[in-house]
């Protein structure tokens, strides 16, 4: 751990404290960064400092209306978190104060350290470490956008929600990808209950922010971006132990030839050879994924869908061309697609729409779904699936046709669907799923989505994504079963 | 051929009239439908004739402003393509009608044919097969949606568009990928030349069209989804001669056990086995897609992006996160991330901006693109890479960061950077793929997707589908060089 004077469950309480600290600082905010520090932290609300020595700084800063000081010596009480966007070559002087005034936790925004690959940068990034290691002051980054903590209302980008009811934490080597996981997630369903980018790592390292997120009871899931952790050995130690008690979901950066060459530039971390690292990963039961867009994926069906350790789908879509497409895509994964019970096929053949329709799994709906009341007959489908033994998990695709016509007439048609389909996870012991393609209707299957996103339904934009998502999570249900 | 007694060359001028109509029929629209078939003929310059009998539908589709008539034979004039959208059991009637008033082509859109595995169905459709063979009648289908030829106005869905210039043929053994790939791709700047839904294929066959698309000079590249071609020697053999003259993207439905089934479920159509049929993919040298976005992004990045049989990537993102993972997605796909000339180095450390950033290829661009004036910055990276030996072909990401926010404030600047990239694009020997994400700012991302997308330059959601359709089509185009 780098060479801090605490104990596990001392240090986890010390990053607690900078997670949810009673007072924040900014220092060196300013005009040419459109105010990011200070903007941001306008929805925190204990008090905000700022620190800025240039009188036009600091006369607009007072003008914003926070409290500006020359020193974080002449703060009026004491901080947990304090955010430095400094020149490099000033950084050790405010780390100093920070350690000097008994700041909980400073993030250095501050960049031009070891990831230039150059000396001068190598030699500032140890001159602050060293000062942070002998004071016990928790050094975030440096080269970083620090924490974001929602239900405390610290963020580090004034686009990002607050909330109290984020279940996912986030670490991140990368600002933009921690970032685009809190915006891009929060419009997926995907809530945090932290996150930190953790930057060159000079200090704390991604296992003891992976600790903090373990012990957290805040957070179920956790995932990240990952180029290189400091310490390797200690990265797989605490990650194997992480994963055997809650999810976890690893980003890595850099594993082909040329990606580790860009890491190094990034964040001068070093490679792994992929097959060691692959390996490492199974070996420690973490979940793999290889974007961002797969990371919120991969999170949304373990927040969203039941777990399950079958494999079995029951599959409706709405038409055959998309019937065979659904399949292809979770069969691909590995996913079986049986055969119903014939109980289920009798009483499929009661309602079920065969001109143009077919029911043996998947079902091709769309004609059946038409008829009548739309949302009626899709319940009458989950039901029989649901009461199916052949079938473990449900995927339900709302396609691009009559039903996203119908929506655009009548919004509040999507409304009743979604209704529909969370009453039936609520009663049903069945992992769902739901496809809602952008199609051509990109406004329409926005609402759509959203519909389904505010009751807690897992939707994804694609068959193939749906069932790579559903699929990971069930390795991971599997390796935890087997643990028992 | 299915037993027509044309030569290829009468065939594809029968063809030709049937995509070009000097007039239309429509035979059993009705209320239950929405009046799906003579809206969507709206767009029809010509004449487009009703037959319908029943006296209700006959008069809504009379105020509707078509003229309506009791039989195909009473029509005033001669017709090139009929739809039949009558039950199946009055369909071999309409198909003695087509053929004895010398109708051209007829596309049945009805269903419950030898797709329903039923004795009756099957025997329904050889009948309607013998007395359009006997006659000389072209059959599209049956359970098909027929044709879209934009430039005609001819639809099979009141949403297409109108237009004279597209460029991409598609043939779908599905209707609703039909009109998908024709509305999702029209948002992504893929225009088609025509479409055909195929349906069963009872006479009509896929390499009928394939050959006929081949030979149309507006269609540069052939796109398809495909359960299983009825004749699969015809298939290989007329697909093998097309791929060598112009980009065939085949989409195959059903390649796992699962999806097979659902395959017979859908079109009466029999699997062929995995391994067997992508080895006579490779051997053709036709271009494979596993779904509805991967087909539109191979069009895209086929018709869009220079032909390029180099496979070294210049690559720009706007932050270090994004650095890493754009060159893990080029990299994962076999394609190459090179260091560039120390003449590249040279220039780029003339104004590169160095904190925050690096260009050692990829360029983390997003610090120099934010200095000055952003576009102005964006054209000299562009430069610097297009004069370097060690590149074959750029990708370039707009990011999810202050480009999107400054567009957000001043959408003149989407104008603006998608300008000189075109500019760029016309002048540059070079393939120039970008990337749009979606992000969490959906509204501005697409906003920014479509003034790329009016310039004509290929726009993908994520790296992963940049890399991966600009890889099958270097390959494409190497297949080609090879055959030279």
């Amino acid at each position: 751990m780098g060479g801090l004077p605490y104990s596990p469950e001392e240090l986890r309480a010390r990053l607690d404290r900078a997670f949810n600290p009673r007072a924040v600082a900014v220092v060196g905010d300013k005009r040419a960064n459109g105010y990011l520090w200070l903007n941001s932290m306008r929805t925190f609300q204990g008090p905000v400092y700022s620190v800025q020595i240039d009188p036009q700084e600091a006369a607009a800063i007072a003008a914003m209306g926070f409290a500006n000081y020359a020193s974080l010596r002449e703060l009026p009480g004491p901080v947990d978190y304090v955010v430095c966007a400094v020149p490099r070559q000033v950084a050790p002087r405010i780390v100093a104060d920070c350690a000097e005034t008994g700041a909980t936790a400073v993030a250095l925004f501050t960049s031009g350290f070891a990831e230039t690959e150059q000396e001068e940068g190598v030699r500032l990034q140890r001159e602050i470490g060293d000062i942070a290691r002998r004071s016990g002051l928790l050094l975030i980054g440096p080269n970083c956008m620090g924490i974001y903590s929602p239900a405390a209302g610290v963020r580090h980008s004034a686009e990002q929600e607050v909330y109290d009811d984020g279940r996912v934490a986030f670490i991140s080597q990368s600002g933009t990808h921690c970032i685009n996981f809190s915006l891009v997630g929060y419009l997926h369903g995907v809530r945090c209950s932290k996150t930190v980018s953790v930057g060159n790592c000079e200090l704390l390292d991604i296992p003891d922010y992976l600790d903090y997120f373990l012990h957290d009871p805040a957070t179920e899931v956790i995932a990240m971006y990952v180029e290189g952790p400091r310490d390797g050995r200690r990265f797989f130690q605490v990650l194997q132990e992480a994963a055997r008690r809650k999810p976890v979901v690893v980003w890595k950066g850099g594993v082909t030839e040329p990606g580790a060459r860009a890491v190094y530039s990034h964040t001068a971390s070093l490679a792994t050879a992929p097959q060691v690292w692959r390996a490492a990963m199974r070996q420690a039961g973490a979940i793999e994924a290889d974007s961002l867009e797969e990371t919120i994926d991969v999170v949304k069906a373990l927040l969203y869908a039941r777990p399950t350790t079958g494999r079995r789908m029951g599959l409706i879509a709405m038409t055959g061309g998309q019937s065979v497409v659904i399949t292809d895509a979770f069969a691909r994964e590995g996913l079986e697609v049986p055969r119903l019970s014939q109980r289920s096929y009798d009483r499929l053949a009661s309602f079920f729409n065969i001109i143009g329709g077919s029911y043996r799994n998947p079902l091709d709906a769309g004609g059946t779904v038409a008829m009548g009341f739309a949302v009626d007959n899709v319940r009458r489908l989950l039901e029989v699936l649901d009461d199916d033994q052949n079938v473990d998990a449900i995927a339900f695709e709302v396609g691009t046709g009559f039903l996203v016509r119908r929506i655009r007439q009548d919004p509040a048609l999507a409304e009743s669907l979604a209704d529909a389909l969370a009453r039936f996870r609520d009663g049903s012991a069945k992992a769902l799923v739901t496809v809602v393609h952008p199609g051509h209707a990109e406004d329409v299957s926005a609402q759509i989505r959203a519909r389904f996103v505010e009751r807690g339904l897992p939707v994804f934009a694609t068959f193939q994504q749906a069932a790579r998502a559903l699929r990971k999570a069930i390795d991971y249900w599997r390796f935890r079963q087997e643990l028992e």
